[in-house]
């Protein structure tokens, strides 16, 4: 070993040791002739001093070392003059007796530090040194601490984790598979894992009644921010459950996470919103709970003013954002800017004023008098100080208008702390979703998703309607607005799934082609299962306290799907190609 | 929940509870009225029965239940009459009051069960039938466990699981790449990681200090007997070490591992043995010494005696087999056809009968008195009625031939009982070897490999004898004669580096080409660091007492890189192809 301590452990107890520490200079300076140094590795920083009087090739040395220099040093740890509260290691420091540069280093193209000065491109391109910087640190640390956290409570709870291939076949359904060409096999190819899905399901047909994976997964997708091409799945399947059961089992693992990961207690059960409830009251499936802002319907107290607006939509619905009563006409006026651009899609926005002094202000004073507008502001359980932010139009899609602008002043009001964590469960949502388009059901999960036993009946009748309120066994788990996680009880019944068939349009033939491997599995005794997964590297940041996903994963990709840093895809050679019988299209001149 | 206890856990203690169980049926049997089922699950098999005198339908019900059927049952504990000392559960059995059928199975195209009377090809289609037997189940088990206490261990000891990418770039050296075509940088490939070296040496640039991973490896190489197109490593380095850091932190993790996962202790330390000692007394640079029959060199003894085979050669040596100095002339020409074998290569066999009463028996008597062949029995420290086996050629080649007729003894003998563990490390491999054909040195390990700190003189020098001499500071660990992992400390010195360029005859502007990029990242303070990786799924069969890994990967493919169970590689769709701007090549007429 080239140290006896590392840079992060010598404490005051350690006063008069002889040490051997090893690291990267941090900084280093001179003050009134004496040199110090900032020694970092990756378990702290140290300060070494080396004395006015020490010997001439120490000084010399010490005066010679540069930025992120690899230094080995022996020493005493001693008391510091002026202590450093902020550093653990602040109360001492080492005097040098001796110091040997394992390595140099040129100087690097931006600062290694809690914030750096370069620029992301730089930073990507040079990942390598700004992941020395702190927080990249501490994000993979987290990361570690939280993969080892899952694996010893699913372990605990007699999961095996079982590894499942990453060569496996395109499928003809979903996203977009990464191809990859068999050389043995010409013309023929592998596709990488989407997910484990499949393999997950054979697994309960092979009695594994517990499995789990971390596991890679690839999608071939026109990239949006914050996605990767290749991203971190925690894969998890039961027999013989029920919804319950994979609900409490997985809320269990999120509780140790958060207890042993962050020191963070969440609520023991989990509360459970419907899908129903969520659009409703939320205006999406993964609502932020960190605050109220809550939707409400005041379609009733709408309709009937002679406002031609309302009165020609099915649904009128507002939020109460606290105390903007007092927004300016300039602030109201970028308001409905806001929620008329594209990304939200709002033809306008009425507003109403619920005054502190009890009178009303609205953009629909002519079509509304106070009784009305108090009407509207008790529907919505107004406080006074507040101001409804109102909209209109078809239900499903102005709620989730709604939903938008309630996130979006929700974050203005700094309602939205990234160290507040208020995890739920979605459930009960619909089986099915029926397409005006194609004029035909669509699975809302997939197709394997199970209806809930309750439903059975809805779910083998004719009926548009009955079809249309069929709830599946299926659940989202989410976070401050993420949804980090979701999966459903499957169909394992024979009939049932000829049904679900059936429903969806699917003919026994197409059946066949697209899912007649597992479909046959099926026939060899499937158990009753079901099971979920998690984005891992997005369970990261929101654990870590961030939206975005890129520093907890140690090397990502950019949005055009490149590994800048080692300049990937690239071309390759002739003979490859050769070897792989394939053709590069030229682009046509 | 689907029951209240597994199959595999309910005892005498238990009698009396009514149990609610879930399973497949193994087996069913009618004895004078009642009704007999052997219910299995992965934790055990559980035995119901059902009285003469159960409700007809109940009865029925258990009558109708063919293999493999899955059934959730209800009943009580009862005490056995005839009780079953071989399964866990044989105290008890459920007297059943209830049976639901979950779902029926179709029969089963082979037995699952302890030994299957199904076929390679057959089984390894229905792979997820496979894997219901107890073998497999033990297998994924162990592999689950193993993973467990690595990632305890490590993690215990400040290592930090960072995932690398799996979608990298292409390199030109080494064995072939699996190339991933990028869709939306046409023409441009991604490759699949044959191992994360370069991304854990970056790490250790990056100061993650302790880094570890148990990854998913690639290589598209023409798949010999018992290699898989993907496999599985724990890969492993460290920073600020030295070779005995490294050894001794990983001999801990693999004694973790025997202790845990099997109960057995192996020495602390583990023996080291150079790799010269390893050639000249086993003829193998991974020693299987569960048992001794080791090699020594005759040549002294041999020549000189008018044998013009022996004189001819610069190296005679033999192997002492206890007790065969009775095998038969058809034995003896029986031995001689299998070292003739091309496997092998020997020009033929001589052979010395050291006979219990003294005498000696020879294949070259003519040559060779009874003074002589007592010399060669005493420098081979044989025992009265050990048969001596003698080849001769070119010193390492015919150690290797040695080797490899030792192991088939032990084999022939029992010596090599796969419940004894017989761990070591291979150390001092030789830096370079010679190319006689190419008249130029190639890496034994790889160019990043650190040459022996007290050999760094020979390192520097101009001459051939002195750059054969030098020692790397690389390491194998092996055990019961299977190399299961190794590694090296890296070069992390540039000028270090330069001079193994120059040593292998590379010119700057191509290690620039072909290391550039990781030559690069190590002028920003590379720290010295070093670390090995181990191959998991040998590890798991060799643990699991098995010569063969298949059996410890889930979903293994075959020896065309073909998984047989999901048919696939396969082809795409044309579709597929033109978003990938790619054409097969058509085969010629």
């Amino acid at each position: 070993m080239y140290r006896t301590n590392t840079c992060g452990e010598l404490r005051l107890a350690d006063k008069g040791k002889k040490v051997t520490l090893a690291g990267w200079v941090q900084k280093s300076r001179k003050l009134g002739g004496m040199t110090f140094i900032d020694l970092r590795d990756r378990y702290g920083v140290t300060q070494l001093v080396v004395e006015a009087d020490a010997p001439a090739a120490l000084v010399e040395t010490a005066t010679s070392l540069g930025r992120e220099f690899v230094i080995q040093v022996t020493g005493e740890v001693v008391e510091r003059e002026s202590k450093n509260a902020k550093m653990p290691t602040g109360e001492i420091e080492i005097r040098l007796a001796g110091i040997t540069i394992l390595n140099k280093s040129v100087t690097p193209p931006f600062t290694i530090e809690e914030e750096s000065d370069g620029g992301e491109d730089l930073r990507a391109k040079y990942r390598y040194l700004d992941l020395r910087r702190p927080p990249l640190q501490r994000a993979l640390a987290l990361r570690h601490r939280l993969a080892q956290e899952i694996r010893t409570y699913l372990d605990g709870e007699g999961f095996m984790e079982i590894e499942t291939p990453y060569l496996i076949k395109s499928t003809p359904e979903g996203a977009r598979d990464f191809v990859v060409p068999s050389r043995m096999n010409p013309g023929q190819f592998y596709a990488l894992p989407q997910s484990p899905q499949t393999f997950k399901q054979l697994l309960m047909v092979a009695g594994y009644d517990r499995y789990f994976q971390i596991v890679r997964c690839f999608r071939d997708e026109d990239l949006r921010a914050d996605r990767q091409p290749e991203f971190t799945q925690i894969d998890c399947e039961m027999s013989f459950v029920e919804q319950d059961d994979v609900l409490g089992m997985f809320e269990g693992m999120m509780r140790s996470m958060f207890k042993n990961a962050l020191g963070v207690d969440i609520p023991n059960p989990l509360p459970r919103m419907s899908w129903y409830d969520a659009m409703d009251n939320y205006g999406s499936d993964k609502p932020d709970v960190r605050f109220g802002m809550t939707i409400h319907e005041i379609t009733a107290q709408a309709h009937g003013h002679g406002f031609s607006v309302f009165d020609s939509c099915p649904y009128v619905g507002a939020i109460a954002v606290p105390g903007a009563a007092e927004y300016t006409r300039k602030q109201l006026d970028e308001l409905t800017e806001w929620v008329k651009r594209p990304q939200v899609g709002a033809k306008g926005l009425v507003y109403v004023k619920v005054n502190p002094d009890g009178t009303y202000k609205s953009s629909v004073d002519k079509f509304f008098a106070e009784a009305d507008l108090a009407a509207i502001a008790a529907a919505c359980e107004a406080a006074p100080g507040d101001l409804l932010l109102v909209l209109c139009g078809e239900k499903r899609k102005t709620q989730t208008m709604l939903g938008v602008l309630r996130i979006y002043m929700g974050g203005r009001l700094g309602l939205r702390d990234p160290k507040v964590f208020a995890p739920l469960w979605i459930v009960d949502f619909p089986l099915l979703e029926w397409s005006e388009e194609d004029q035909r059901f669509y699975a809302m999960h997939h197709p394997f998703t199970a209806p809930k036993p309750e439903h059975e009946a809805w779910f083998y009748s004719d009926k548009k309607e009955d079809l249309e309120r069929v709830c599946a066994n299926a659940y989202d788990f989410v976070l401050n607005g993420t949804e980090l996680g979701g999966g459903s009880i499957r169909i394992h019944d024979a009939a049932m799934q000829s049904r679900m068939f059936e429903v969806l349009g699917i003919s026994k033939e197409d059946a066949e082609y697209k899912f007649g491997f597992i479909i046959n599995a099926f026939k060899f005794g499937a158990p009753p299962h079901g099971g979920l997964a998690f984005g891992f590297d997005r369970v990261c940041a929101l654990f870590g306290g961030q939206e975005t996903i890129r520093d907890y994963i140690a090397f990502p990709k950019n949005n055009m799907g490149r590994d800048v840093m080692i300049d990937s895809p690239s071309f390759i050679d002739q003979s490859q190609l050769d070897e792989l019988q394939l053709d590069i299209r030229q682009p046509e001149a």
